[in-house]
């Protein structure tokens, strides 16, 4: 797999008989359906494409360009990582990923609803500060508190379970980012030990698993990728060692 | 049932024993659930809430205070129209309302997805007009040839099948009140059998399932409904045969 983010005018790598993931690496949403690939264990195609200058074939399995898209059968498409990942865990049940119980599914989907106004504070902190409003830092602690909360209640290692599940895969992407706003000055931001012991000891624990350690990017990396997209100049092909321009030289602007 | 909306300082009823779904008469969310479980046949209460003046105890059920929200058990709530659906098809197979291919079912969701941007032209076209862009109305057409082209291609009476399942019930209640936007002089919004003959038969067919036979407003409705709401003022109990204060005496303004 090349971290080379393929962009307009670039061809369609051939079909090689896998499902195949179209994603960007720093996008938090493709990495949610990362993990459940991985987690599941499917052999999968990762195909990096660049959000801004995007290569026209993205379109035939994601109307809209976006990520991440799954291409289920050769040339077919769905996205959106909600529904992907649903997909695959209907489609290969060997690891079931979901909760047995259809009122556990119910709280988990709720859980990842209440958290959103977290990820919209993460996003606007970390993208776009001028906007910030103290609402954003209270929404963003009020998900902090809440997951942690349901760890409390749950008492398991996972919100799932003794493993980590789907609730787990969903939510992760964005407390691995979290963790990046203290080092783009927003110290209130960070998830301290203090007031986040159990919270905490979740995320090592989530950084350890398999699914997740091989696509986890530390927070200095995702502080890098958004400092680029922050200057208007996203550089989607950092951790491409085959890139032949490096961040110190003067890269070309966005058209 | 009373068609009539309790608010700030009305008590919550007592729980009579079934599942108690809180909505609103005129919303289209929480028309989704009361079609699911008349569809379902599985016996409920509806308790309808004033979303201008909450009664304080639907917190306890929904923490934005949003319906539609379910009371699985007895002081037990979960919310969002899409999670209860699902939780209710898993929860009572009986009738099963969802596709059994997990590839149809990601289809089907999509269907809705990409419906969306044509609800959010309805919300504006009816509620916010003078926001209104060309791109609503494009928006607006879009979605209801998707749905056309989706019926021609599948060939079926419903999107679902010879019978309504999720995905129908998920869309009608925004299909119902479409009808209402040349009512509210936006002749442009409206559903022309020249152009719209497959999806109009659809429509048709689907105010003959009992599941929305029962629950159906008229365009009228609506389009009354619509104009009390963008005057300040929505008149909520403008069904209840009981209200004290009928529509051509003055009402007390919202405070």
């Amino acid at each position: 797999m090349s971290e080379k983010h393929l962009q307009t005018g670039d061809a369609l790598p051939p079909f090689g008989g896998k499902l195949r993931l179209f994603a960007m690496r720093f996008c938090p949403y493709a990495e949610r359906s990362v993990l459940v690939l991985n987690a599941k264990n499917i052999p999968y195609d990762l195909v990096f494409i660049n959000l801004d200058q995007k290569p026209e074939w993205i379109f035939n399995f994601s109307p809209r360009g976006a990520v991440p898209a799954l291409e289920y059968e050769q040339g077919k498409g769905i996205f959106d990582s909600n529904v992907i990942n649903v997909y695959l865990d209907e489609k290969y049940p060997e690891v079931p990923l979901q909760a047995a119980d259809p009122l556990r599914r119910a709280q988990d989907k709720l859980i990842v609803e209440n958290f959103s106004a977290a990820q919209s504070a993460y996003y606007t902190a970390a993208f776009n500060a001028q906007a910030l409003q103290p609402s954003h830092l209270e929404n963003y602690h009020k998900g902090l508190e809440l997951l942690q909360k349901e760890l409390e209640t749950r008492g398991t290692k996972f919100l799932h379970g003794d493993q980590a599940g789907l609730v787990d895969y969903t939510l992760w992407p964005f407390l691995e980012r979290f963790e990046a706003l203290p080092l783009l000055g927003k110290s209130e931001y960070a998830i301290d030990k203090s007031k986040y012991d159990i919270l905490l000891t979740y995320m090592e624990s989530m950084k350890q698993v398999p699914a997740v350690k091989t696509y986890y990017l530390s927070a200095d990396m995702h502080a890098k990728f958004t400092e680029s997209r922050v200057k208007g100049d996203p550089n989607y092909n950092m951790l491409d060692s085959s890139a032949e321009v490096c961040c110190f030289r003067p890269r070309k602007k966005k058209e």
